[in-house]
């Protein structure tokens, strides 16, 4: 069985998904940025957040024009992706910068993969919504701050970053078994290798915890 | 006793003033957003909220060109701010829109008072960050609906109205005690016209609860 290269309701599901989730890490950044130590940090993780709302309207004006009202697109993703955020509700200023850390640079990786397997417009937009370096570089920063402060806390922060990996990996299982069309899309079709993408997606992330002095 | 027109402290304060008011509105309303009863409404109340970050970035710059840190003229701001929204956190939709409504009018009805203080780029910025009339509209349809629905919900919205007016004047009155060079400032040097001041915002506010159907 083969799969159209890019079937239409599965590039809707597909922006929906992105849509959402930038709708949900805008409201939980910024519900987190009361955790900041001081007024500078405060604001920078705003800052953070207000970007994934740019990105948000750009995600929701391209499902209109493709004639999908975006809170229909959106709504499949609500249970799983709020159970995510629910499961991961950071505790402190540590655990705030490396949530934004592991989950912005994960989420990229795969939209980097997935922008493959979408045509013209779709391709740039997807590429377009990825994630200011800038921030990841302050969350990384934060995040080598913290450690230098306390050696312990890097056991810590690697324990939670295993544990935002593997509540995002059991979202995504969910997610994947309910949305056939959205599943055959990341699988490109008839190359299923979906394997091979979470290996990927897995190996970088290892690689990013190490920059920061983390263990996976 | 006659105050300069702009003394330089004074504007600092002012705008660290408004910046961290923005902050903190971009925190509360994002953190509103769950009470929404559809994505549209959520989403639409997350581009409000990030609105305001624009805003408080162009005030940052400003506070850091004229050689004042964002976060120190910000600081004195942290505790009154922070008590006003933790004594006014919306219990509904209603009440998340009602305070939106309410609380942006207010603040943009002062910011135009103040403007006319300021001279040259300063006068501009304040005039510049006043919220976007069309989400003032957004808010005042839905509070319309709200009072549509269920008639008895006006009376509830009135008397949460009041009481945001009311914590609004408690604090405003504990940062006027402290602050005197901003006191100086909102009371054009020597033409002290505090009580004028807040009658006309009172006027305004009265206005516009009566054409959403609330009484004041």
């Amino acid at each position: 069985m083969s799969a159209p290269t890019t079937p239409g309701p599965a590039v809707a599901d597909l922006l929906g998904l992105v849509a959402f989730g930038e709708l949900l890490a805008f409201e939980r950044m910024a519900g987190d940025a009361r955790l900041a130590p001081d007024l500078r940090r405060r604001a920078t993780l705003n800052e953070m957040a207000a970007a994934e709302i740019g990105n948000y309207r750009r995600l929701a004006d391209r499902l209109t024009e493709l004639g999908v009202p975006p809170a229909d697109a959106m709504a499949p993703y609500v249970v799983p992706l709020q159970a995510y955020h629910d499961s991961t509700e950071p505790r402190d200023w540590a655990e705030v910068v490396t949530k934004a850390y592991v989950g912005d640079a994960i989420t990229d990786d795969f939209l980097r993969e997935i922008a493959g397997t979408l045509n013209g417009p779709d391709r740039g937009l997807v590429l377009d919504v990825l994630h200011d370096s800038g921030y990841a570089e302050f969350a990384a920063a934060e995040i080598r701050t913290a450690v230098a402060a306390d050696p312990r806390v890097a056991g810590r922060l690697s324990m939670w970053a295993r544990r935002l990996v593997g509540e995002a990996l059991s979202q995504a299982g969910r997610v994947a078994a309910e949305r056939a069309a959205l599943t055959a899309l990341i699988g490109r079709g008839d190359r299923v290798d979906v394997p091979g993408l979470f290996g990927r997606l897995t190996t970088a992330h290892t690689a990013r915890m190490a920059v920061v002095g983390l263990n996976n």
